[in-house]
């Protein structure tokens, strides 16, 4: 596409797909001039050519969808991701219709996180499993009191990770650095007992200058890891956090949002785009996502894209929603280990407490590794027994 | 709701609409709950209830779709806009179809503009007519000498504002500090000649921190506004941006992506609570959206809605998108000219170049008050018939 022919360094590359009766040759070319040069009047085009996009090729599939590729020169944009969104789909999505369902970055586009997967499991200290990770619940209304025995509870039963609930934000009642302060001592009592960190993943919210005042102040607190949710907040946010030299901790990303700009056929991006692809250019080390195992309604090789997308650039996929210890299998697809597993209620609800909710996914997993059956007449007496009787398998 | 019966400062109040086939009354319910304290043991119920959401009515429209009211309490969330999205769409969006239609915040939540479109006024110094702003045009490769140069000419026609496109962000070949630089004492010029200020509002972009920076740095250059897309970079950067001593300059906001997060009438949200209600407890000043009377498709009464919430607040709306001189009538809907209307290639790609776009418009102005018709046969030869040759009516 160019004299070098190096279109991955220097293009960014976006499949849109429009709805049967568009015609994506049109839109197509709407797309690369529109959203670059704009309106050109004849005689200055050839000085504008450099910035104007390029339809790559069009196809139509068998359903009357229609698909257009095309390629904008990434000197349009500044390397962040909040232009790209302007360059990609910006005002176009106004326009009617239109979904991005691929989109190819040059190498090293946007920003890379700092810690990743292997970073991850290096500071818990595990490998050859999946990881645990618990959710605080009730979502709201704990104490940090409260957080702080809870957290006791799970991180002597051996969990490897918690988190708040994305809806926990900083409020008067638990501010996040009264629950950081609370969970501190807890935090270093578990490092010490088991001879590794346990990490907990703070929700940050406010502003976007707050947030990442209180990023630092939080990380000062004792913090090993952050919450975000950046299609609430931005992603031009979860990329300053993963750029600071003070907040350089591991970042959980949540997809609260996610839904209103994935959920049509028709509109927004496909989630492997949201969840894959800009996850990986916008800093996050661990993404949470829908698992199709779970209750909320995914395809399964959207999940498996996802996943695939995350591991290829180390990032950690986190399945969640619906996740208890009962159906282990399911919610590790051909055994696939290099995952972190993300439960809530499928922890903290057990019948036996936080503490046997962890120690129902561990007998799970072992169970697996034997090869064991997981039906109730062959289960001992114990956590696992008791979470199959209340969830299933 | 509460013993006091003042829900206004109390509560989030969201009207949440579903295709036909969803039962409201349940997915209510499911919202109430899991969007607050998620899972609740009964025994702990009482302890918890202060956060619980509320289903305050249910409905069923005419066509089948039906509506759930909840009430949040704002004690749940930090007063920003980002934990206010996590509270009120966030992992529920994942669930399936649901559209925020109206959206009542507790007065003073979130970001207040600090401008205004009175403040707009008074540094543009114009009063009982609409503002009439323009758009550097290519979007796209211009130099900052160029853009000196066409500013020059269209602030002698008398143009109130000028904008960057919203694509064009800071990079090598054009960063946003040479454009202030280029354009600062043609700026000075303008205001000395015509004793009133020309805005010029400069594109803000880059990840959260750096765009910040870049304002303030801006704003030292010169720089007398901020145009920003919220939906790209984060409705919490222009909350950031909004409240920033350092950063004190009306915020123009852009509608890119907005059709991402609005165009399915079954997910995101109604245009009149994105380009409406968020901007204002958002901290825009202005805000544009795509106009009924131009090439986007937008209906008319969702414009009319945006508009009224906007000058509720003293925002300025900006309707733009195939905006030009001959259709004047037809964008100032009732005679309306508590607006600033936005016109791109409406004047730079005017026949007789940017500056006759200007006259154009104000002789399009002139003969609305007049009540003089618009038609070919009764213009005298000049800028507007040449526009009506060109544009149409």
């Amino acid at each position: 596409m160019n004299a070098s022919g190096n279109t991955q360094e220097t293009f960014v590359r976006v499949l849109y797909e429009f709805p049967k009766g568009l015609d994506p040759e049109r839109q197509g070319k709407i797309l690369a001039i529109g959203q670059t040069v704009g309106s050109i009047s004849g005689d200055t085009a050839g000085r504008f050519a450099s910035y104007q996009g390029i339809l790559e090729s069009v196809s139509l599939l068998p359903n009357g969808r229609g698909q257009a590729r095309v390629l904008y020169p990434a000197q349009n944009v500044s390397g962040d991701l909040g232009s790209l969104l302007v360059m990609i789909l910006g005002k176009y999505s106004l326009a009617g219709p239109v979904r991005i369902v691929s989109l190819e970055l040059p190498p090293g586009y946007g920003t890379k996180c700092r810690t990743g997967f292997e970073g991850i499991r290096e500071r818990v200290k595990v490998t050859g499993r999946p990881l645990f990770m618990g959710i605080f619940k009730p979502a709201l209304g704990l104490s940090p009191d409260d957080l702080a025995r809870i957290l006791r509870d799970v991180g002597e039963a051996g969990l490897d990770l918690i988190k708040d609930d994305e809806i926990l934000p900083d409020t008067p009642a638990s501010t996040a650095i009264s629950r950081m302060e609370a969970c501190r001592p807890v935090l270093e009592e578990i490092e010490r007992a088991r001879g590794r960190a346990m990490l907990y993943a703070v929700t940050l919210s406010g502003r976007a200058d707050r947030l990442l005042d209180q990023a630092k102040r939080l990380r000062d607190a004792g913090a090993n890891a952050y919450l975000l949710s950046p299609f609430a907040y931005g992603l031009s946010v979860m990329e300053a956090l993963a750029s600071h030299p003070d907040t350089n901790l591991p970042i959980f990303a949540h997809p609260a949002m996610a839904g209103a700009l994935s959920g049509s056929p028709d509109y927004g991006f496909d989630m492997r785009v949201l969840l894959g692809t800009l996850m990986v250019h916008g800093g996050a080390d661990a993404v949470l996502y829908p698992t199709s195992a779970g209750n909320l309604p995914i395809a399964p090789e959207t999940e498996r894209g996802i996943r695939d997308i995350l591991q290829r650039s180390d990032l950690a996929p986190v399945p969640s929603a619906g996740v208890h210890p009962g159906a282990l299998p399911r919610f590790l697809p051909d055994g696939d280990t290099r995952i972190i597993l993300n439960a809530g209620t499928g922890v903290m609800d057990h019948p036996g407490g936080p503490a046997a909710g962890v120690r129902a996914f561990f007998e799970a997993w072992e169970r697996m590794c034997e090869g064991s059956a997981f039906t109730l007449e062959t289960l001992p007496d114990g956590p696992l027994k008791e979470a199959i009787v209340k969830w299933g398998t």
